[in-house]
């Protein structure tokens, strides 16, 4: 049943015309094919259901801030919030407005200057190489899945075009909130968000914040309690509001038009389409969780 | 097992030396004895355990919001939100910022500008006596207890010195998002706020949102996930994200010193004491639930 | 030749075809003419010379600003600055957001907030009836003309519908920044806007800025220079540096279309026109005085 | 009489205990001794009179704006204006929330995001030896003076430390309102604050500001103005409004404690002292022009 409802979702976004827009800053981005989209759902059973374009690589961007929290937590626990908030922002993604009132302390992990703080304290005793070989193996594990990579030409193509990136950093290295030199935290950022994953493998990277993956124990059940809050109340940026109430459980998304999202105990979601809404979300990745939220009561809202 | 960890909360919470700040804009408020502590918590088998001054009825102020949201949502439906957001804010309580920049829509119901205009439109069709006759029978019958009252003094008291909801009001107004005078609209305000419960009383009032009370069916399920979403996100002003965060699952405060909160499916909680947080939130009121939360296991977040 | 020159700018301002939009939040306002144009200039030798329609009276409105100001300093002096500040706003003349970044002291005072604060401090020790005779025996003695009204009918319209000055009054009032009572500080408020005077009448009523009313002395030297710095920086709202770099010397101007302009030692200028640019300031009435600049060199920039 | 009153003055402000706190975020300027002043003034009939540490060399940096600006309107006129605004600021000197909200638009010339864009257009078929060969030409054919250096020590500190401008130079990049790398832009703009000049020196460059360097004519009597506009309204940051209360001629302050002022018509200044105020400018600097302007009636805002 939970498999027809996917198949039917699957066809009917397939065939939406109002798809939202491509990321355009990032000109790898800007070319992919909006006319794509994929579903995929892991259950405590261990099943998977997927559908769609759900075996098309694709930027994880973003959603790459979760897995960074779960290392960073796991290194740091509580003195990571010394460096950033656990609040909500009013103002976009990319805001630089927010860190200069709150005098260079990002406002939660999840706008890009809580991540790049996030990255900043992964660099602590670590290379860009060495972080960056630790994240990659912590998404193979949490995935069960070897064959996730970095795109190198993506990340290099940032480093050189996200110049609101590097405003933000040098902002926080103004504030003293910036360990290492802008161009290393950012060079290890700019890779992190170019991991490429297909729908399949991010809805089994999910696992372990759905308590789905009781074999590898990656993270501390405490540490998935505070992610999946996050996730909740600062996960789709200035419409996480919106998305709590449409949607009802944790999830994060990324320009790449991927969002990972879970429901705690019962399954983890991806969904992908590359079209973004004004929030700089999925759009049709958005609608598709709203749906299956709904047909399946999965809120965490939810009287069941 | 709950009523000995409950009495044991209750005794502990009774001794904190660091209880907050009382609210000392309200004249009345100013001088409620801080040293009061109470919690109740009702299951899903029907059972209430209370604790600590349970039977002091105190005011429930923004606590009300929940309850002009659910008769609002009842009477409007999505047209509620044409006027009023469902994002969290950055800013306090009582901020102007926001409306400036938002063009007079205030960013969510339980920010008090986001309020005024959801009693706004419960003066729809309603006289101010009528509007409030309304909402005491609603809470009388989601408590099953009709001895519950306003506070007429504290009413009057608030319409003298409330200058800055008077500000709010007024700029509403002057935005085109309120319908009626700003003394109709804030005069049923600040008699819905001073309306007096006592824990007990409130912990069996927030049942219809935790879905334990089948028998009446004041709302329906789908407003009942939509208002916990919003207490989640924006139920705790600028100190929602860390809410979220210790806690775990839904709430409303008041500067009462009163918060209400749900468990969907298992439990409906009420703490009680006078003492603020920075945020304007009861201090111990805050802790207490987070160590309910921990306790029990009850974050929606938890992988059980 | 200032004459000639006078002479063929009224005609062409009569002729433009782009006058801007007249102030619509006030009703009596919105039903104003505006195919109306007048300029008057005092010179220092006693003449004075107008242009177009300079002897229709029109409500002054924030041209009052300059008035109150100089009845401020002249009871107050400094002590008026504990309660309000002197440096521009980069927001509009009714923001709320200055008031809230700085805890409710008003930037400066020719925004209303701060207009407000001085006006109330003139009812230090005086009834509203008394401070109007007061500001009305100022006016009529600046402008050496008696025939100087408040039009009350105007003042009780912007009394019930000038909702945003009540929401600043209100916020002034819980940051206890106002001393009275709103309604008494705001009426009195709301009767000196609606002071109505003629080109010709403001144009003289301008010259105790400029030096020229060698007689009567109503404020000190001092006083003139601090309030022709303030006109400067402060005079046009968000649009005060653009006034600076076009027209050169200081200036307040009105929502009624008028603007009071003086050029220290050599001349007082009176334009009205009652559409307004985007920041609120005559759109005629600048290009007027930018003309009337640039062909006379009065500038206080210019090197002679 | 000037020289005995400025005499009189360099000795009692060689006195003053309270001097401000020198610039700390650039180590070279942290180093300055405090303990200095200096005060040079050049009059019309071709005089000029110095006093105090008048021939001690010190780091221009914000007052190379005006020369900057000066050199930026000969070029491009009006067109500069597309890329920065002519309002003064709320903000701090190197705030980013003022460009995030009028989408990379500095608000005018003098805060450093638009001195950076004017420094940017100057870079428009010039590299940056060039432009700042042609900039020293300036400076020295304007001060009469050869010998005018750039401190490379200093621009290259700068270059390294200054984090706060390089976050503001990327965010303008992000905005498309950099036209050149942002290392490139820079560089120019550091090395064109690190300019060294004497007090001597600096009151000697301001002269074609004044109107007194009729032999060279270094640029439009019109730009003239507007420089003196802007430097009036915009010239002290956030203090600008305070400066021409105080002072009420045109200047412009750099956090190296020097500040260029100019009497349209009568005299140039400079004065010199390293300690700062809270807006970033030369505290005794500031008291010191108060004194001359007080002592002499050179406010513009004066009636003679």
């Amino acid at each position: 049943m939970l498999s027809d409802f996917l198949t039917d979702l699957a066809a009917r976004m397939a065939a939406v015309p109002e798809r939202g827009a491509v990321a355009d800053y990032i000109p790898e981005l800007a070319r992919i094919d909006p006319n794509q989209f994929a579903v995929s759902v892991c259950l405590a059973d261990g099943t998977q259901i997927s559908h769609g374009d759900a075996d098309v690589p694709f930027s994880i961007q973003s959603v790459s801030k979760v897995f960074a929290l779960a290392l960073g937590l796991g290194r740091f626990a509580d003195n990571l919030w010394i460096r950033v908030g656990r609040e909500p922002s009013s103002n976009a993604f990319n805001s630089v407005v927010d860190l200069e009132l709150e005098m260079g302390k990002p406002r939660n992990p999840f706008v890009n200057a809580g991540a790049i703080v996030v990255t900043d304290a992964l660099l602590t005793a670590r290379s860009p190489r060495e972080a960056l070989a630790e994240m990659l193996r912590f998404v193979r594990a949490a995935a069960g899945d070897d064959h996730i990579y970095i795109d190198e030409e993506l990340a290099k193509s940032e480093n050189l075009t996200g110049h609101r990136n590097w405003s933000l950093a040098y902002f926080l290295k103004s504030s003293d909130n910036l360990t290492h030199e802008c161009d290393l935290t950012l060079g290890t950022y700019f890779h992190q968000c170019a991991i490429e994953m297909t729908c399949t493998q991010l809805a089994r990277a999910g696992r372990f914040l759905a308590g789905l993956d009781t074999k590898h124990e990656l993270i501390s059940r405490n540490n998935v309690r505070s992610i999946n809050a996050l996730m909740m109340t600062c996960g789709h940026y200035d419409g996480s509001g919106e998305f709590a109430y449409r949607v009802g459980f944790p999830g994060k998304s990324g320009v790449g038009g991927g969002i990972m999202a879970v429901v705690p105990g019962i399954a983890s979601i991806a969904v992908w389409s590359p079209g973004l809404n004004r929030y700089g979300n999925s759009q049709l990745g958005t609608i598709a969780l709203e749906e299956i939220s709904d047909a399946l009561n999965w809120s965490v809202f939810d009287v069941k």
